[in-house]
């Protein structure tokens, strides 16, 4: 097999990836005035993945864009920097977006604006990430930390889809998608969302997905680790070897999230789908490294 | 400060405090017929702070009971060991119970049985565990990973009040407890969970649980690292430093548990509380010592 179709096992892989096919992305970076935003822009740049277009302000421009050669379009406000980020998409004269020093609020108006914002009618906004644990051998997708609080059928259907094709940009030919819930039992009393999980494997097994395994309810541990599948002595197609889980509800899923990154030295992107444009929006307690990963895994899935 | 005052920060310090103290309580093991409860009940009898009452087989009677010098109560089946172990609770001739090689749902079932079992009518049967990170410099108590799908209000009231009272036990005067959403937003339109935090958060202004801090809705990251505190420039009692959370539903308490076994290496410890007695019951895919850690901390909050 040649290097290229391997699946993407980390990030530096990725970033590799990105370096073989040439990809270089048009990200355009609202509000670039801090430093940390600054730093990953600089970082995807100097990698070549990136080409920045900072919406900022004049003193950004005359140091740091000055300095780096980064091209730039001076505005007065967050507020106005969002709104112009969002117009380059439409006019496909950028290919992602990037949060800088704006307030999440901001730049969501923009972007759900009806007129003048670029979520297509009918389309699902969910958060996707992916994570790197020092305990597992692969990557893991996950979905949704940060949106949607409890998904309808219809969002949940749109963020197996989303994943799927995360998967498969990352090489991985067949992914395995495990739907989490704290046991493996359907209780469609207590937990209406396990009735749409088997509904989802109908789905999936009638190929609406593209190729894929899908499987569940699972929890954690039967779908990252054979031994606790063994233990329990369930099988499964995914074997405990998930590519990307699908949580409940945003508590489980933003849970997720943060005790990884608190607790176990993950490294984790993240973007928002569902958008013309992929948009990286980190949170303030994101590391430069994230921010990074997460330009790189906005590049990958461009369409 | 004399030692036994101290606060207990890990299971090393719970384990020499039951030692100082002389604390050996009756621990009736239901079915111990599989080696894994056989080594847990042996280290915790050895550690000196249980006194097992094995209602096993005549086979494990003959063979590990008599050799180790146990107490033992023969019968046929789990179903009959179940519903003796609670008829000794009843009886006040055991402490605590701990589940052998039963299937949950049989012990369960003895345990709420209306007239026979040991939930006194109006008591909230929850699950309480304890968790010890790598990462952090204290234990972390946490509810509900097992039991209780989503809280009413009056149960997660209970839930506050077993944490309140176990930190007590572990000798943290002034537990820190928060309350776990994905946001520090109150927003009772998508999480009604939030409303019922503020009224938790009065309650306790107001002296209910006992001496304590609580605040939230706060996140992990907000709940547990000083850091991400000061970045998103919270101001909480909790100073990043929560003793306890309790979590809004059951798949993130669940996650949670289980995140930290599978990707952290934490050791946990678990009980059911609302019974008569605590009720040690672990997942098949917990560890010896993970069984040990539970014993030592049922034997720790017998009432």
């Amino acid at each position: 097999m040649p290097e290229k179709e391997r699946s993407i096992k980390d990030f530096k892989q990725l970033i590799s990836l990105l370096k073989e096919k040439h990809i270089c992305k048009r990200a355009v970076v609202v509000w670039s005035e801090d430093s940390h935003t600054q730093e990953a822009v600089s970082l995807a740049a100097h990698e070549g993945f990136i080409k920045p277009i900072l919406i900022c302000s004049e003193t950004t421009r005359n140091t740091f864009a000055q300095k780096e050669g980064f091209e730039t379009i001076i505005v007065d406000s967050p507020e106005e920097a969002s709104r112009k980020a969002v117009a380059l998409i439409r006019e496909k004269q950028a290919d992602i977006i990037m949060k800088g020093f704006v307030n999440t609020d901001v730049l969501l108006r923009a972007i759900l604006d009806k007129e003048l914002g670029i979520l297509p009618k009918g389309a699902v906004l969910t958060h996707i990430a992916v994570a790197k644990l020092a305990e597992y051998n692969k990557l893991i997708f996950f979905t949704d930390a940060a949106v949607i609080p409890y998904p309808t059928d219809e969002q949940r259907k749109a963020q197996v889809q989303y994943l799927v094709d995360f998967c498969h940009a990352f090489n991985i030919t067949c992914p395995k998608i495990s739907l989490i819930h704290c046991s493996e039992k359907v209780d469609t009393k207590h937990f209406p969302h396990t009735a749409n999980y088997l509904t989802l494997k109908e789905d999936a097994k009638a190929g609406v997905f593209g190729k894929c395994e899908i499987d569940g309810p699972l929890d954690l541990k039967t779908s990252c680790s054979k031994e606790a599948m063994e233990i329990k002595q369930i099988n499964s197609p995914i074997n405990g070897e998930a590519d990307a889980l699908i949580f409940p509800n945003i508590e489980s899923g933003n849970l997720f999230y943060k005790t990884i990154t608190l607790f176990c030295h993950a490294e984790v992107a993240g973007v928002l789908q569902g958008t013309m444009a992929p948009v990286v929006l980190p949170s303030r307690g994101d590391t430069i490294t994230s921010k990074l990963y997460s330009l790189a895994l906005a590049s990958l899935i461009v369409k």
